[in-house]
């Protein structure tokens, strides 16, 4: 198995995502990780951990970085030695079985779209992003690939969202709901109203009608189906939600005297032990679903931690064959009319 | 100031919201309430509380109601002798100077917009909901009226939201953000490309370009524009995020055996004091913007406590001329090019 990990991408690079590199490799005897990204910068932080001479860690040199601030196809099309598209090269070139980009979401899906191209049946690719619940995981997709879509990318989203949670989180038959602004199905966005009676039409999908805001953190279906804008609104909203309510705890317990500070320390296991049942989904990064390779995007604060699970999700998602059951399934589920709505 | 209460909206109608109405008459000496609905039902309530002959508490009766689960735009057609109808015509006919209306939104936006009418400039109504952040409030609209938005409702949006923040929650000159999901001018979907530009070239309005989920609960900008699906999921999300993270540190608690609950009971002060600093938007309701009187809308489950904040609220908002505001601000930003974007 052999992993092209963009050594460049993301705030910490090279530094964390090489040390997470040289973490993975330890914990996974089986995995290579070709470290794609400025030559000398990777070799120094090999150096510094006595890695240099690792076999399971292969230095891939590339000129160039696409930073975040760079629109996304430019950059693709004028960049042909960025570290992000030649990692992506990589796998096309089956030299590796998968492709880890930290940073910039656009620059990853430009890059994987004119590397690898999509898999037969699919027009656009997703990103599908596991959310914690108190039951498990609910796998949202798009979670910011597609700022537009149309009815049928959100019907191959659910096609492809299932694959992924069958395969990666053992839901046997995944239930797929569509994210509205009301149960019935006469509400919503013109999408909404056009993608409605298609995923009702599914044969292959167990399809639950329209979910809302709040059955997201709950848990109520197994996949959740969005345009990108509205997935990546939903997953900045709680990530800034999150985050808010921590800030004003930790405040209110700095400020609350030795009282709240004591009742700090006696509930802490409380707090952790939620921490826990909701970190079923190991913020590693989210695969790019839908190009004809398993692409993993991880999200540009990755430090080491975050690199070493990315690498174990994508050795994953290499094992259980991601690709060719995506491929399996749009084949199975057969042709889709939504050639008159799209 | 008289302000009509359709006494038979919402879940626990009518004897909750009769019972809003008689805290609210205590509180507030100025206010007379009618409470619009079965004459009969209405009555029983006002008597098990020795409340009949109040003067500050009419009945207005009204033969009909809208249920929750009818089309919203047949049934304002259909029932027009509708408790929601009738509050509204009231305002109309200037008996009454706003309308309360909990329960079904898409019925209260129907009922408002068939019997006031819109106010000169706005093409559409937009919901604006305050949002609690750790500095105050962030008002976002549209949370629900619109499905569907175009440019120039946006637009409008940021001029009626403006007004708003700065009549009820004190901001001198309202910053206005657009939700997106990047905070570069070409980052976003079709209606955010749009709109972007029409809000740089608003006279009246700082406008502070894009906004993010996560800028939502930190209070990055007094108001946040955004089309009403979008506005609708954030939300129902973070009411959903919240509940379920409640529920869960509720459970840990209750397992967590006598130190987690000693330690639960220490550190209570430092979450009433969060929940308290968080609660500057007193949950009565969400004004819809842009019809010809004011019209709030309570949410369905409200309950006394949040009908006597609805009524309260209401008369602020008559008191401080709403109306007459938006209209103001409307002229004074003058033509708008959007004509060629919609």
């Amino acid at each position: 198995m052999k992993i092209a990990l963009d050594a460049m991408g993301g705030d910490f690079a090279p530094f964390e995502i090489v040390r997470g590199a040289i973490d993975a490799v330890k914990a996974f005897p089986n995995i290579e990780v070709v470290l794609v990204g400025d030559e000398a910068r990777i070799r120094d932080v090999l150096v510094e951990f006595g890695q240099e001479n690792n076999p399971q860690l292969i230095i891939h040199h590339a000129s160039e970085v696409i930073e975040m601030n760079e629109h996304p196809g430019t950059a693709v099309r004028k960049k042909k030695d960025a570290s992000v598209i030649v990692a992506t090269r990589l796998v096309k070139q089956k030299v590796c079985d998968a492709v880890i980009a930290p940073g910039s979401t656009g620059a990853a899906v430009a890059a994987a779209l004119f590397g690898l191209g999509r898999i037969k049946g699919i027009d656009r690719p997703m990103i599908a992003t596991p959310i914690p619940t108190p039951q498990g995981v609910t796998v949202m997709l798009d979670s910011g690939a597609n700022a537009n879509c149309k009815p049928k990318h959100m019907v191959q989203g659910a096609i492809m969202g299932s694959e992924y949670a069958r395969l990666m989180f053992g839901k046997e038959n995944p239930t797929v709901g569509l994210l509205n602004i009301g149960e019935e199905s006469t509400k919503g966005n013109e999408l909404c109203l056009s993608t409605y009676p298609l995923l009702e039409q599914l044969k292959t999908i167990p399809f639950k009608g329209n979910v809302e805001g709040r059955d997201i953190p709950k848990g109520t279906v197994d996949v959740v189906v969005c345009d990108g804008f509205t997935g990546n609104v939903v997953l900045k909203l709680a990530e800034g939600l999150v985050g808010v309510m921590t800030q004003l705890v930790k405040e209110g317990i700095k400020e609350g005297g030795i009282m709240a500070k004591l009742g700090a320390f006696l509930i802490y296991p409380v707090f952790k032990k939620i921490r826990k049942r909701l970190d079923h989904t190991e913020n590693g990064g989210a695969p790019l679903l839908g190009v004809n390779g398993v692409f993993l995007i991880s999200h540009g604060s990755s430090k080491a931690k975050e690199i070493l699970t990315a690498i174990k999700i994508a050795g994953e998602l290499v094992d259980r064959k991601i690709i060719e059951n995506i491929q399996h399934s749009i084949e199975e589920e057969g042709a889709i009319k939504y050639d008159d709505v799209d």
